[in-house]
């Protein structure tokens, strides 16, 4: 493996390279993209079972997942998975109360202001198929909808061979309090979710991760419906001092380099002999890792153990990475987390790692991804509500304020402006 | 004028052509978007001047407007502007200061989670040039950046042919604590923001309005910055019970009207003697508009004079729609908020016209439209933060959850996942 430590030039270098993550516009996936957006668009359903048939080789009768479906994945799951799911759901739910927000309304005599925060009519949530299905994403693209009030949450996702859903991604939509799923996959389950279908109708927010049709179905149906953030190539970055664990760190970095070939794990260090035993450890823990050859693709490609000046240099590196999960493997973390400026989620002191936000603790494992921690946030209850301003003003007051409005319209040459004002200057006329 | 009064199917068939506004994808504009974008991210200030010489015809030797510039634009535009604008500034900061959202934190003794609210470190705000720079496009756009904390809000605008920026403007971004002003316009304007160039630093975040390049030009940098919605064509929708004045309803459809042809005034009532009379009144007051060919326009291809059932239902069709603006122009303005869904901005009374809030009130007049009002919402203080979630457990708490980790873990065969919480459970190794 060629990981290896870095620092100065080296470490700009290796933090360079992290950008070629992106990858770059896909023109022809998106022509066929928007054909199937057209498609779906004109032919409703029964484009939607053409191309569950074409694309997922299953012929079917439904589209939606019948009753009977999800008592036989209770059945196949069984009592315990769907215990460690509801626990896992309760530390979610509760987390999120805590992001709802109230409406708010100034009573003034002659002005009253406010805002109405309202949730979403309906939400659509999107979830991969086959091996990619995990439950843990069901839980925490659903829960905050539910949390926010959405009335009408939809799941969709492609069935196997066989037409059915797996399980275990049923019962976690069924603990999540999904109503609704669908059978149906890749960009065609996003159509229907943006333009509505006899048997799909539309919903007003389409969430989730899929793969690159999807991705890109989103983004051309965005608009028509709102989206969440297009998710990139996933990261995490350790900020370790001489106080961490060389063992967990370790162990943390491969978590995250497991996911797939384009994440990147990530070691920034002031003390460099920690560095070069968590080197050891990686190789020890990676060699006896069941998914070996993923992990060792993502660590040559974009692993970096990489030794700073101080502690406070490497938290800067990291704000300027952005990284989805940042952890504060430090003595002190408390006293370093007030330096953190850009990172999706903040794992702190060394009992802290990233499975744990990942699957239990309650914040959303839906973060933002590949720097743009910048300007966006994890998944939460906000993105599952809408803000509606209210103004009302007496008679008394907007004549106060009548003759600025009218000069400002003039300032803009929009005549008709001033005149809605200038009419309520002077007496009725009826 | 074809504008004529219209119930049951009529207004269905109405109100369906108001989705023919929307417009379809261009996309030979789209690859000439590409095209700049490329250039700009290749070639920096050098294509941004070449672009500016090109589309604007003004050959400039500095991007950035000085200081000199500015108290020129303050000289021409004279102390009582200015004096406007500040006045309207105030009451927006107001508005905007109590959408600021607080971070929060739990301090359990084992365990701690919490979520950080923090301001983007930098924001760029498009304005439009020439006769569709308004400066209270400025003022709506950048104070919430600067009630957020946004350190660096930088500004962008095509110059005339001069070189020179709409006096207006510059005085509009100095009352609104703009500090950064670049003479740079259309899809090149937001490759500079979003990728940076010499003398144009890159930012996090892009909002305002723009042409059809600049809102192709947004929709391809999504990802790379963060952007505010796309706005499509506006809309007023007033509903009016018998208590409304014809003269003030005209009046204010046709100060929406004269925006812009594919913008949409709808009046909705339950009173079809009142709709007769605004009927007359929006004739009389058009003849006498300056931009009468605009509202002529606009109102024969989607002004709707609407005669419901009763007001309730009114509001149904208002809540279909989701308007941009909605009146309640009713003696109880109050007991039918409660009925509203789908609104950007609600204008309560008859007292409280949509100028009132596109120039003074405070609430922000950049609001979705085009029925985007139904998943999103009014540009405010929460486009300009970003939040981080905090986790921290001490081993104590780790371990009593770690086997429901593990074994969550192992249902998503995600082994480096369980191995990261499993070297936690026994004694340090070290």
């Amino acid at each position: 493996m060629r990981l290896s430590i870095v620092k100065g030039e080296g470490l700009k270098e290796a933090v360079a390279r992290l950008e070629g993550r992106a990858g770059t516009a896909q023109e022809d996936a998106r022509q066929r993209v928007l054909e199937i957006l057209t498609e779906v668009r004109e032919k409703g359903d029964e484009a939607l079972l053409a191309y569950t048939e074409r694309f997922d080789g299953a012929k079917l009768e439904n589209l939606q997942v019948s009753e009977k479906e999800i008592a036989e994945a209770y059945a196949i799951v069984g009592e315990k998975a769907a215990a460690i799911l509801e626990r896992s759901a309760a530390n979610i739910r509760a987390f999120h109360e805590q992001q709802k927000q109230a409406s708010f309304m100034n009573f003034g005599e002659e002005v009253k202001l406010g805002q109405i925060v309202r949730p979403l009519a309906s939400a659509g949530i999107y979830v991969p198929g086959g091996r990619a299905a995990y439950p843990s994403s069901v839980l925490m693209n659903a829960i905050p909808a539910s949390v926010a009030g959405v009335e009408r949450i939809v799941m969709v996702t492609p069935p196997g061979k066989d037409g059915r859903v797996t399980p275990m991604t049923l019962v976690a939509a069924r603990v999540a309090g999904v109503k609704e799923i669908y059978k149906v996959g890749g960009a065609q389950a996003v159509a229907a979710l943006a333009y509505g279908t006899k048997t799909l109708p539309a919903v007003d927010k389409i969430v989730g991760p899929g793969n690159l049709y999807v991705a890109l179905a989103k983004r051309e149906v965005f608009g028509q419906v709102g989206i969440d953030m297009i998710a990139g190539p996933s990261e995490i970055l350790v900020v370790a001092d001489a106080s961490a664990n060389p063992v967990y760190v370790a162990a943390d970095l491969l978590s995250q380099a497991e996911h797939d070939p384009l994440a990147a794990a990530i070691l920034l260090t002031d003390d460099e002999k920690l560095a070069q035993r968590i080197l050891l450890e990686v190789e020890r823990q990676t060699a006896a890792a069941p998914r070996r050859e993923i992990i060792e693709r993502s660590l040559e490609d974009y692993g970096i153990l990489g030794v700073t000046d101080s502690l406070e240099a490497a938290v800067d590196q990291a704000n300027a990475i952005a990284p989805e999960h940042l952890e504060l493997a430090v003595a002190d973390p408390f006293a370093l987390l007030g330096r953190v400026r850009n990172a999706g989620s903040i794992f702190l002191g060394h009992y802290a790692p990233e499975p744990l936000g990942d699957y239990f603790a309650g914040p959303n494992h839906v973060l933002p991804t590949n720097g743009t921690a910048r300007f966006s946030s994890p998944l939460g209850v906000y993105d599952f509500v809408k803000r509606s301003s209210v103004i009302h003003y007496t008679k008394e007051a907007l004549q106060k304020v009548g003759q600025d409005i009218m000069d400002f319209a003039g300032l803009e040459g929009l005549f008709a402006h001033g005149q809605a004002v200038s009419v309520r200057m002077k007496e009725d006329e009826r």
